[in-house]
């Protein structure tokens, strides 16, 4: 392994982190989408079944390096920045 | 919109958690062979000026609907569970 190996490794990372900002920037899309209905229909946004299971189905698939609680840890901050999202999308609707 | 497509955006939300997963265990393997790299070069593994190149160029590249800030938050998190990935590998070589 040489310095430029370590160059090459750090080209796939940036790659790798734009795909990354995609999926979360697309992730949030979908719970924007889902807020919406949830709102409309009088339903509360943050549902904590529907979390852990995502939370379950997640760790059942994971094949590492992570470790399951550092993908439940990693995940659960992405479930919040949506949440937050939506909330404050439902309150910038209420002002209109 | 009805709960159907609750049901049909739920669908999209799985799948794309599962992409999401496999991008996160991606990035850490190829941050645990920079870590090998730079172990055996006797470089520091934790470099804050690139960790800022990486953040800056995600914000350039962010076209929402997350804010900058929560793209900062959420790759920092990424970030430092990758390091404490490599550093526990470390540890775990040192004790062979």
């Amino acid at each position: 392994m040489s310095t430029s190996d370590l160059e090459q490794l750090r080209t796939q990372l940036d790659d790798v982190n734009l795909q990354l900002l995609e999926l979360m920037n697309n992730r949030a899309e979908i719970v924007q989408q889902i807020g919406q209905i949830k709102f409309k229909q009088g339903m509360k946004v943050f549902d904590p079944i529907r979390e852990r299971e995502m939370l379950n189905h997640l760790v059942e698939h994971n094949h590492g390096p992570f470790e399951n609680k550092t993908v439940e840890h990693l995940f659960k901050e992405v479930f919040k920045a949506c949440l937050e999202l939506i909330e404050d999308d439902h309150r910038k609707a209420l002002l209109v």
